[in-house]
């Protein structure tokens, strides 16, 4: 019988279960931190009316997007977290509670093209908090410190929180009179990637002036200590109400990451992020050994959020950490390595059924304090059902044979170093 | 400006924040209890190539998958967690350590006429036990006990696990010399909801003789204890290979059941669950006071899990849980009710900006404390901050202004009684 193939699509990821185990421990952590901070979870849904997911999507979004064909309905998956996030608050606005910290963890779906390290189906875990109307620049550090919180935790190395804000950068164009700050910020936002000098190739492509090009590479270099840049900034003495504006949030972001004790987050003027869609607060994060990785983590400010959707205006800002992409990095470079060990602590097995009722006798103690049990349940000789514990590396192996059950003694092996203990010496450590 | 409608789509469950929190803790229940048991998880995609869903599915499920317009692969979204599972086995075979013991917890997509309560976005939280060649019986009594323990951790009141054979049925059926044998586990299948005339009636449209029909209505309506059961089930002394084996089986599933201190597991021969899948125990599982409700979780026995994607040939045993539709009879019946509490343990309400870094401070203590605290970081008027307490129905609040800045001594006060304590006094208990 021809059989039909089963390997995952191009762009999905499907994972061992002691992968999976890796990839759902980092998944809770960060659950973790944004129910810590505050963060209510929300599960909304994968599918949506066409014209909800494009009210404000344009160009690649609409030729990646998954169209369904169902009923009358014109279809499609979610690409991101936030319009759903957006059509979700103008739908219930009258019930929610603003600020409205929420926590958005789930699949999304791209079709691009297929590369290594790109996935079509994603995990994005985001948290945003958002506002009715005006909502404070002190979130903006909070979602920050957020993702402080988590990297902190996970654990994988040094990193660094670049931070920038839009409304700087914008008025910082202006005050040049350039005609088209949105073409010069796209150059900046792929500036690291290439040498100063196919930089300035492609400022001059934008017909901008020699002159102008030296400001603008002079502004997006300006480095130091964040007080120093804050400094500087000042120092360029900018007469432009968006200039101003940026740079008092800037400052404001800054003095309060520093107050949380955030001690990595830099600014960096080459922040630049999704352009029609960023009004002030920038970030992006890397880690200092990677920075080849790209960014692991980023968000920020919006506005108009559900302007779409509802009369009424609401602006968030947000912070995601595309957990597929991430993982696949992480593996590839061997900052996370999977340890083949399974997630099972003690494995018992019996020697044949007549142990069965004292094994589930064990297993219930064992759960009760707080760890995981398998039981080998297969009529196997002994020797295959130890051949399974070695397989499936198994932390502890009790083998229950009659003489168990008759004296209630029971020793568990470590099967890392082959010592025995005791039930209660394993259970009480 | 045209507003674009946000209503979810029919058949699609979106919750508040505060619903969302029950229906996580439940999912989070199922989840613990699955691990606690050695079973690992596995997080499969949610697309796959059309002919895997649709190598052994047939009639309805065919209407119903939705299907995926992108590229050149015809696509669907799986329908169930049955398919992408035994995909999934026939493709890492050689990796999976057998018996593999899966549990699967995600979103499935059925096109189903839209109905209250039957949802076309749903949960299935999913555990089962897959053996390469032959797979021990008594795993069937293994995934019927979790169930068990899931219900009793949950707390919905008393059910009932109600337990059958499909190898006893058929042979039963066989041993009457009947042709149309799925036609009558059909209607057997259907008999609860439908008078005994109307059952009647079925069956002599199928052409069964007045005695045959009597012999099955006395057949399902076998009752009595378990042992009782058995026993005249035996004393029927039916020779058919079939009848015997599922007997032998469903005595061995009963049998470790009441081992493992499960005591609400009832020989039911009315249980037939899915005609062309199960083909040894099936079990249905009801609430007690909510019979009307239908079954909480089922599932059963399957042979030939991966006949259309490998040779090698794998059985499994797994048991199944609803939750969407579960959570929403839940909530109807008033079963569950949901808490307007949020699930933020305390909110920090600083006077102004200047107590922000003292918040910060507090928080990081109380998150250590293994709490969760969300500060209201918005420059409002103290009447509204309080305001929001309120509607977001915290349960602690800390009023920081300058004196408890200065004196370090803050008064946490529960919302629910008024009463207030000290940081100290509120974390030690």
């Amino acid at each position: 019988m021809q059989k039909v193939n089963t390997a995952p699509l191009s762009g999905f990821m499907e994972l061992l279960p002691t992968d999976q185990m890796v990839f759902d421990q980092i998944k809770q952590v960060i659950s973790d931190v944004h129910h810590a901070n505050g963060f209510l979870s929300v599960d909304l849904p994968l599918i949506y009316r066409e014209e909800i997911l494009l009210a404000k999507a344009g160009g690649d979004t609409e030729k990646q997007i998954y169209q369904l064909q169902k009923g009358d309905n014109k279809l499609a998956l979610r690409f991101d977290h936030t319009v759903p996030l957006a059509a979700y608050i103008a739908e219930n606005q009258n019930d929610l509670v603003f600020p409205f910290k929420v926590s958005n963890i789930g699949k999304n779906y791209r079709g691009e093209r297929s590369q290594r390290g790109r996935y079509r189906e994603f995990y994005q875990c985001d948290c945003d908090v958002i506002g009715r109307g005006e909502l404070s620049i002190a979130y903006d550090a909070e979602v920050i410190g957020v993702i402080y919180e988590i990297y902190k935790k996970l654990n994988f190395g040094e990193f660094t929180l670049r931070v920038s804000n839009r409304k700087l950068l914008n008025g910082f164009l202006t005050s040049l009179n350039l005609q088209n700050i949105l073409a010069v910020s796209h150059v900046i936002d792929g500036a690291e990637k290439i040498s100063e000098a196919e930089l300035i190739r492609q400022f001059q492509l934008l017909n901008i002036t020699k002159e102008m090009i030296a400001k603008i590479v002079q502004f997006i270099n300006i480095s130091g200590t964040n007080s120093e840049v804050l400094s500087k900034l000042k120092a360029l003495e900018i007469d432009n109400a968006d200039f101003v504006a940026g740079l008092s949030e800037l400052e404001t972001v800054m003095d309060l990451l520093a107050k949380k004790g955030v001690d990595n987050a830099k600014i960096d003027l080459m922040i630049v992020r999704g352009l029609d869609y960023y009004t002030g607060t920038v970030y992006e994060t890397i880690l200092n050994d990677y920075p080849e990785i790209g960014s692991i983590s980023s968000g920020g400010r919006y506005d108009n959020l559900t302007d779409s959707y509802t009369n009424e205006r609401f602006q968030g800002v947000g912070a995601s950490i595309g957990l597929t992409r991430l993982f696949y990095v992480l593996q590839e470079n061997g900052i996370v390595t999977t340890e083949r060990t399974s997630p099972v602590d003690v494995l018992l097995v019996p020697f044949s059924r007549k142990q069965f009722e004292y094994c589930y006798i064990l297993s219930d103690t064992i759960k009760n304090a707080g760890k995981t049990v398998d039981i080998f349940l297969a009529d196997d000789k002994l020797g295959k059902k130890l051949s399974y514990a070695n397989k499936a590396h198994v932390k502890n192996v009790i083998v229950v044979g009659e003489n168990e059950v008759e004296n209630g003694n029971v020793m568990v092996k470590n099967m890392d170093n082959g010592e025995l203990s005791t039930l209660d010496e394993y259970l009480n450590n």
